[in-house]
């Protein structure tokens, strides 16, 4: 965080006087609005995010792929340390049964390093958490401790290089063979592989093997088993790998876009034999004789309950998402607020960056979003802590969490990349060096996007959710009442649809642009129309998909198909929602009133954006005149005009200081540079010795005595 | 290219049957269509092509910053070799003054490593093209051999930190002093290190230094000089690097974000003497006793002369992104057409990517894009041959070469990272990792946005020349005809604004949104909705900075900032319609019937996804009914569906192999694999040993004898 005195003052920071409307004499109180933004988990939150700032964590730029993993494998073990990276686990373990406190201190590891963070979870929250959400108690007790203290560094074996999205159709098999009471772990053909797993490559000595689990020729679905992969007897290799276990073979994944201090890898098994207690069995046991039982009954529930256990994966992907794009826009805004280039009113005066038309906009908008993602997460987080202390432990609980860890899993990740992308070229040809860390978060955060859930897979999830709900409405419903709803609808969209609406909106607002800026500014316009879009959508796919009901598979296939744009399209109108409510019941938290109001306009201004993002929708739906929408830019112009004063304040406000953000161009010294030269050319006008430009000259000549 | 056998047959290749309308039964002739994209220069091109698949010349991923430099510095050495980058030069260097058959081969290099191409653009394109533009024909005799046959490795020493866009404020100065008959080079503060100059970080020798040259007291503007930077007698040290002169200093940039391959440095000079005649001295002179001159009276003029010489480096920009694209749209697609994921119709047989309605979006309509990008910069090259070779080499040609490569560079350059982050997401975890190359070109092509000019920069200086041409039109006219002009567009404002033509069209298309689809396929209709929406947007800028003209520079800087985004967003419109009209122009030149077809189709969708893209102003701005506009979404549905069993073929068009694409996905791997698995699957059938599976078994249970 710069300290106060660091920071330009607040007159400094516009040199365009334009709109001075009240938000911009409202002050941010910084300290407080980042107290505030610590959260729920406040003191974890923070303490996990100094030991990011440590020096033994943060990442060194330039080493070779192997000595990057290493250090990152030497930070996990100073992590264990630390203690934080238990706190999800039983009590009993070393744990704190503090699921929720865990994950907000694990997403600020991404300051550390990306690396360090997904490493660490594949450790604790994907090896470990295997364990610890699909083993027996018998089996924590067993397995956890070498999982926990890193003695056993682990792989989670889902993904196969054939199916990544679909995991009910992963080909390892797992056989049970009752004479011997064990498992025989297969790979029956390449595409079969485990990929992509980190620590595979070089450190894992175990993993969770997921397979199919055959006994009694017949196959229960995809169930997990602890399998050791590396003889931890044997003799490391000269890249430090201990040779695999019989019938273990695999390679590493080599170099990637990012997160090279990963050593993902392949994995595959040739009968390869675990004892019948191996199998990870709370949700599904065999006995000795190869009965298979389950507590529960369903296949198709047993899997998706197994799989929805390791929803934190998604989870801690948003909040680490965000975080990342709030680096890169703390970098960006720092340097947009001292970077001058061109002069503008006065010739002597460059304009500083941020005060450009376009500058502003790229980067105040993303910082309102950032703001609204933020808050949706920390509301995530809640959810996802009364599901698994056990506070709340519902079917319905579960199934809100792994919609809304899909929708803002997917949305934040994307955000992250596009701000990364948008920041970095804000800064320029510094923004490519380095130094100036953007190139690296972002190539780091890249594959955010695909893994853990592909985030267009993710949304149809969520799509599908709302058209369940949204069908759920017409259960028990019958044919006569049905037809009414469609007969509704359809008068519905014939309203908006027509000009009908649009005049009386456009009557409404005759010669007064203010009346319908000032209707937008109004939450419940907002919130109608970001509502109003979710629900009309899914309702336009649900009548679109209805007649899949009764079609034939390849007919029902392709309607699917054809809506399935549409499909994402509303997932993410969803999630947009979710965060707009998120950052709406935010500010009753502000008790600051000058920090309430800067928000509130932060808060209108990300869900105008949403709107002018949505723009052609809401025409086209007759949900806004032409008169109405043409006031949406113009409005939101003004209100970017009126934060841009307070987009240092609030940047600051997330409290990464320079140990986090790691970028030298967010350090001042562009501002001393600029003092620097300016000092120069003061000294250089005061001395007369300055030289005349032949341009003024010829100017001069031209002009006879009146020019200047 | 991938051999005809290898590519999957047509029927294959679309499992949605859908809309089999003409353009699916129409054949694309690969080779011929490819033969057509080699463009004018079809020999230069191919073989510049087929160097590029060498395997000398291929980037080898994992070498450390070091190793890459020095391999890059060798390759450009066998690139001296082949001659081709000499082509630009006069014939009695060894050149054959062909600028447009130079660019053509050059942009090709990005297939190689595009830090090869960037690091040659800097020695060929920069260095020595400066002393081939700015210089004199005794400097061009004296001082290009070295510099082209690389005996001299120099640096553009342009940019300064505290300058990039903005060159003319650059603060190194040139100080002329008639006593020794020398200028004395001086970097006066910080902020004017030159920095991120290719060559300064290890190779260069020389550079050619742009600074403020002084004589007499007048500072005559930025000009250019030959300074030798690094002592070839002295010892290198254990990087490689010969010493600096005395007075010159300098630092590594280090690493960046890609483009690892290139030296990049900063520079800086303690009153460094260069003599009289080593200022390139073609635009402008110091005679012995410090008397300035210059063929070009206007200073203004003058530097925009100097700086116009080098607007090669953009036009080989906007190749090379283009080309970028194409690679990473050909390994997406040929991935997405074997790679299956989850089951569609039947439940044996899992759904090609490419014909799920997502994916055959996010690939075909930047496919379509990919076309326009290239006949426009087919376009862009002729342009810049015509002036450069001398053929027609007039200010409004200049003035056109410079307008356009600026609004295409930004635009492609835009295009291909969004294409690469699309593709490489499109390619799930497998485009992740680095033998499947798109993470490593995206991360090389991202600094293309912001070099050679920052693209919102560039769009500026577009959108100030439609200005000017606007304001062109009302040359000359008196108030009263101004007035009436005005009065004309309020009109046309109100007539298109109101619901008046709106109704019309409505009225036009009632019941049969065929015909408003059918009217969006017309060419003339596509035009004119791209015309009319830049002349649109243009005007109305134009109409609001009018008060500009008459008001006070902080006015009138405000006013120009609160449209700057209307402004780039203009530039933009202008790039897209360039781009729609250098396609439309192409497909006359297509002879082959069913590949003339399938190019209109694909022109189509590249113009209908630009209306899509830009929907809410059509509406806003009564260019379209809510009638018409619902129809475009779902015709460029029914466009892309036509397309897609073209798609292979199309990316096959563009001529690149494996020995370019270097993917390992896009080599038929996934197809193999998924073979292989299907073959297991069938055998085990066959077997009569395939377990059941839980599901049936319970759903056969349930549902009794009836159920299956």
């Amino acid at each position: 965080m710069t300290a106060t005195s660091d920071r330009p003052a607040l007159a400094q920071r516009s040199t365009s006087a334009g709109d001075a409307a009240s938000t911009s004499e409202a002050r941010v109180d910084v300290e407080s609005l980042s107290t505030l933004l610590l959260g729920r988990w406040a003191d974890l939150r923070a303490s996990a995010r100094a030991t990011a700032g440590e020096e033994a964590f943060q990442r060194i730029e330039g080493l070779s792929m192997r000595e990057h993993r290493e250090r990152v494998l030497e930070q996990m073990r100073l992590l264990v340390g630390k203690g934080q990276v238990w706190r999800a686990f039983p009590e009993h373990l070393g744990g704190a049964n503090d699921p929720g406190g865990n994950l907000a201190g694990f997403e600020e590891l991404v300051a550390a390093d990306p690396s360090l963070q997904i490493k660490a979870g594949v450790q604790w929250g994907l090896f470990s958490a295997a364990i610890l959400h699909l083993g027996t108690p018998e089996q924590q007790d067993r397995l956890l401790p070498g999982a926990m203290d890193l003695s056993v560094p682990g792989a989670f074996a889902m993904t196969e290089i054939g199916h990544g999205s679909d995991v009910a159709s992963i080909a390892t098999t797992a056989t049970y063979d009752p004479e011997t009471e064990e498992f025989v772990i297969h790979t029956p053909f390449r595409g079969a592989w485990k990929d992509y797993l980190g620590n595979a490559g070089v450190h894992g000595v175990a993993a969770v093997v997921f397979a199919q689990l055959i006994t009694k020729n017949v196959n229960h679905g995809v169930h997990a088993f602890y399998v050791p992969i590396r003889d931890t007897n044997g003799e490391r290799d000269e890249l430090g790998r201990l040779p695999f276990l019989p019938g273990v073979g695999g390679e590493d994944d080599g170099q990637k876009g990012g997160l090279n201090g990963i050593d993902n890898g392949r994995l595959h098994f040739d009968h390869v034999r675990v004892p019948r207690t191996d199998l990870l069995a709370r949700y599904g046991s065999v006995a000795p004789d190869g009965t298979y039982s389950s507590p529960i009954e369903s296949p198709g529930r047993r899997f998706f309950t197994m799989l929805g256990s390791l929803v934190q994966g998604r989870v801690s992907l948003d909040g680490a998402a965000v975080t990342a794009a709030k680096l890169g826009l703390a970098i960006a805004v720092r340097y947009a607020n001292e970077r001058r280039q061109f002069t503008g009113a006065t010739p002597t005066e460059e304009v500083v960056l941020l005060d450009y038309g376009t500058h502003k906009r790229r980067l105040i908008v993303p910082v309102a979003e950032a703001y609204a993602a933020h808050f949706a997460h920390d509301r995530l987080l809640d959810l996802f802590h009364s599901v698994f202390s056990g506070e709340e432990d519902t079917p319905e609980q579960r199934e809100d969490l792994e919609t809304t860890a899909a929708a803002l899993k997917a949305t934040s990740t994307r955000f992250a990349l596009d701000v990364l992308q948008e920041t970095r070229e804000a800064c320029g040809g510094a923004g490519f060096l380095t130094t100036n860390r953007i190139t690296s978060l972002r190539a780091d955060l890249d594959v955010y996007a695909t893994f853990e859930g592909d985030n267009t897979v993710l949304l149809q999830l969520v799509a599908k959710r709302l058209l369940a709900d949204y069908g759920k409405q017409f259960k028990g419903i019958t044919p006569g009442q049905m037809a009414r709803v469609v007969v509704e609808r359809a008068g519905d969209m014939a309203l908006h649809r027509t000009p009908l609406k649009r005049a009386a909106q456009a009557l409404a607002d005759v010669g007064d642009p203010r009346r319908a800026a000032g209707h937008l500014r109004d939450p419940e316009t907002q919130r109608a129309l970001l509502t109003d879009r979710v629900e009309t959508m899914v309702a336009d796919v649900a009548q679109a998909l209805r007649p899949a009901q009764k079609a034939d598979p390849e007919t029902a296939t392709n309607l699917f198909n054809a809506h399935q744009v549409e499909l994402v399209e509303a997932a993410r109108a969803h999630a947009e929602l979710l965060r707009w409510e998120a950052f709406t019941q935010a500010l009753e938290t502000v008790e600051d009133a000058g920090t309430r109001e800067v928000l509130t306009t932060l808060r209108d201004l990300f869900g105008l954006s949403l709107v002018e993002r949505h723009l052609a929708w809401y025409l086209l739906n007759g949900r806004l005149s032409a008169q109405r929408a043409r006031t949406v830019t113009s409005y939101l112009d003004r209100l970017v005009d009126r934060l841009r004063p307070h987009a240092q304040d609030l940047v600051d406000a997330w409290g990464y200081g320079p140990e986090h953000l790691r970028a030298t161009i967010a350090t001042g010294i562009e501002k001393e540079r600029q003092d620097e030269a300016r000092e120069y050319y003061r000294r250089l006008r005061a001395s007369g010795d300055e030289p005349r430009s032949e341009k003024s000259l010829r100017k001069a000549s031209k002009g006879g005595p009146q020019a200047r």
